[in-house]
């Protein structure tokens, strides 16, 4: 069977991770990547070599490139007319904009959460609604909060049934590198309910949710808790069996040193993953705590690459590479080695 | 009838203000605060002409005392000696020291949230439990997180009743000016449930309380989000009628510009409060949501400051000044000048 | 003689500082501020019972104020009938539109840093150049670091001769209270030389300045370290004597306490000090050392308050209630209490 | 020619990075690493499959790595009875006892900048001074600040003559991953002259330096000012010109996109070097700045990594690998693959 083809738009910090996770599936094939500025993630792919093809989504900027020695190899509508699908995740509201190329080259189209719901037909989530996205050809991925509270919240769903959760987003306000945007000595409120809550819901419209998010000032990993109510009383053991489980999950203890949200991006740079990336979320069995029937606990989200498995997932629904949740996600799990630590 | 005579133990972030709040008392005197090395406190006490008079805990400490030009009005036993009451805010640990002279000289003692439960004989709240503290001798207060906790479920508890609570601390991590502890781009995590959660049990043991607590790097004002389950449904209407009642609660909304915690700060500074201090929790009104038969809300905690009022409170029930919760709180809020905002 | 009556425009950080300063002066007094917008500033006032008179920039804003019940006292060109001399303190860029009007009112006025040279006839520094801005109608202020970095210069310059100086700023990026600009966990560099260099060069033309300016993400004080090179060699002990010597310059230790920006910030809080402000800049006995034949030592900048004295002095020198630097800076200094802690 | 053998004790920040430095060095062989807990980067190093072989240096320990299924090779005397030469990363003052094993055994080392420098023979500089570590036993290294310091003011005395240096240090004051230290919205100053200037000084004996060092609440890269005397006048070109040349030095502007020590972090991210380190200092071209007859310029220092390459010099020196500075950095460098993206 052919491999699927596919691009990246924009090569920032989701796009170049998206580009890693492709290229490590064996069933895609990374035909190249479109950006419009010799930005530093692109002189470091000139750095290393060239292992991506880089095509220029506005040609009047070819000069900028020659004048860098950074090979171009063609326009995006060159790239458009070499694949299947396209993982955009260029600025939100670009999104929208190369949809209307995307369906004038006849090519399906992920997007990330940036871009408004509207953009694409399907709102998605590998583990919570994959079989809504087979063979529809725009999806759109939840935002890297959304995603991984969904995991958890899923996860717990299928096996005792969930009700409502109310949650507490502690939110990192800028990625490593950022300048344009930081907040200085200040937790910063967003009016409630959040929309991470409103999602969801959209994703699985039979919780009920709602939430506060507060921004603070730090750059590793949000950190959500959330106090779920199940259909049956459920008790810390059984959430804990329930996370163990769970290949996108990593349980870990305070402990074992796993203090907080910056001890998963060491203990991610110490395992050698590129960037210092994690694509499992984190879970801390010693802060599973019940509250009369319900169940609280808090989980850690590596902003910057916990939305790659979930939108390789995305391609393999689109393209109708697997048919169901289960098939999906293994494949995703096995080509990008997730779980293989347990 | 004779003004309370108090004195204060260990003048640092907490000692300074309950001294201030003393001296704001109209039936109370403030004798003297107590220190043990010239500090920067100290020297801004001398610097601002010495408005309170200085005892010296450890006497050999004298020379330095004397070589900064900083007048001494005697050693701690004198203060003793002169005081009906002592407000212990020592460090962690001393407090149960003093203890024993204390009973020796017969004062009684009001301590910080930072001693065992054990130093006192009643684990206080001026709100919660005020009639429980008349005439004991020693009280010990609740921590600035529980005390703002406290008043604000206590609030609802009195209007609705509430049978549970599940809390998030978002902590600031250091006090304005702490350079012997801090974090850095980094939020930490305590093990579950948080003691904030089981204090507020050991208060109001009619409520059912967990909590996960999460430290971030800022100095100003914690914030809690709580998840509250009334007796009866709770709406945010009713939940927002009863805060806004509350003379120890300030309802804000984030479009007037209360954006965060540092705001609460900055507006403090700009109100001429000494020291920037606030002695109210404020309460954003665009963060109360429902989640289902719960109602969810968010507090933010001015750490150096909050726990003065039901200090002062403290020394009502203690000193049998004031017989009812209604007449003590009103007395303190009175002299400080809580409410008069409203 | 007839005090001078002065007015502030835009009442935001330094806005409402020199309103408090103003305040202060025996010679002057304020007859109002104005601003647009019912800000947390602005509300602030309201709270305290309106000490001072506030008008309108735009009237059209009039509603809003009605609605919360903050009592207007007139439009912007209603102040400027009263007013011989505004401070203007709006954002960059909005102080030379107001200039027109200040030429049709016929008043004078002192800009802030924010604003382009080109606004004002002088470039002033109470200590450097007092005498250039005698009786002229419109000044502008240095910058905070400018200022506080001029004083430490000019002292050394006065004693000794400055030749060159060679200058880090380590820049504290937000102020606490601000959302909307900020940094985490980030150092980032401006282009050199930084623009402090150039406007010291302007106020003393005889020396050779230039420096490299780092963001820090802090609130509290910007630190400068000063590589200065004297027309004779200046030892530690010769730059000590002339620090101490000077009124805006408070000299202080490690041991004593200072351990860095934020311990200025927690002293003036301790004293007592409106908002913590301080108007003197700090700096380290030892931190002084020599290099060769020159001098290095480190300063630190209150960003907030510390041109607060120098506009007062500027407001001396367009008015002419002094005739010279070291009787206007005196009765600023007198005014403002500043100095009399020595 | 049989491999040099290599240990390397204490597997934490540095340890981990000497020994993946010492396993690219085509003419070493690491023979395993020694720790005494089963700390993260331990787990990190199971979860990767035992890529080099762990040895014991608390055999009491045994237990908890068993449990673990944490392979173990042996004890640290085992360990020392196959290596030539060991780098001990331990932490500060357990390098000094590690020493009388180290001669028990007969086996070289190298002590990181933590010891004292009387732990050595040699206080050692790849470049500075790599003549007087060859065929030393014990050789210490410059601490990370120092290391970067000295590689920037080597390369320009190596040029033109340097008498005279005055650095301000910008200083980090954690490391991502760290909880034990940090520091909250403050700048903290060290006494001066700092210990980097007197290490300089120490090293290039014939340099007069000294200097200020300011702590900063951030993890990633320290930056330093310079000031620099050379025997000649150097320009800004000619300071540029040598700074191109130097392989450990990387010249980068603001303009292409390096605004901070972040953007480092992030460049060596996306270049998918392994946890994002970087071996050179970076130094912005367009921060260098001529102040009269001295130039001024900032560089920076990735201080988990920056001192791996002189590490590699000083086992090249100690040794007798090599018997020149330019034979034995070169070495080092081929290995590390340094300089190869110029």
């Amino acid at each position: 069977m052919a491999k699927v083809k596919v691009g990246v738009a924009g090569y920032g910090v989701i796009g170049q991770r998206l580009a890693d996770g492709v290229a490590l599936q064996g069933d895609m094939e990374l035909v190249g990547i479109a950006d419009l500025a010799p930005t530093l993630s692109i002189r470091a792919l000139k750095e290393k070599g060239m292992p991506y093809d880089l095509y220029l989504v506005n040609d009047s900027n070819r000069a900028k490139f020659d004048e860098l020695n950074i090979p171009v190899s063609g326009t995006f509508m060159d790239l458009l007319d070499k694949v299947d699908i396209m993982l955009d995740s260029s600025p939100g509201g670009v999104g929208v904009k190369n949809k209307e190329l995307y369906l004038q080259k006849g090519v399906k189209a992920i997007f990330q959460g940036g871009e408004k719901n509207s953009v694409a037909d399907v709102f998605f989530h590998g583990y919570a609604n994959y079989e809504k996205g087979l063979n529809v050809d725009y999806l759109k991925l939840t935002s890297c909060n959304t995603t991984g509270l969904i995991r958890s919240v899923d996860c717990l769903d299928r096996d005792y049934g969930i009700e409502k959760v109310a949650i507490t987003i502690i939110r990192r306000v800028a990625d490593p590198g950022d300048y344009h945007r930081g907040l200085t000595n200040a937790l910063q409120m967003d009016k409630a309910p959040s929309h991470q809550a409103l999602d969801l819901m959209t994703i699985m419209p039979h919780v009920e949710a709602t939430g506060i998010l507060v921004h603070t000032p730090v750059t590793h990993g949000h950190i959500i808790t959330v106090v779920a109510k199940g259909k049956v009383k459920i008790t810390k053991e059984m959430a804990l069996k329930s996370f163990l489980h769970h290949d996108r999950i990593r349980v870990v203890t305070i402990d074992e040193g796993f203090q907080g949200n910056a001890s998963f991006f060491r203990y991610a740079r110490d395992l050698g993953n590129p960037r210092g990336d994690m694509y499992e979320i984190g879970l801390w069995e010693d802060c599973i705590v019940e509250s009369g029937d319900e169940i609280m606990y808090a989980i850690n989200i590596p902003q910057e690459s916990v939305t790659i498995p979930e939108t390789m997932d995305a391609i393999r629904a689109a393209m109708g590479l697997q048919q169901t949740r289960e098939e999906g996600t293994a494949a995703t799990n096995k080509y990008l080695g997730i779980g293989k630590w347990k």
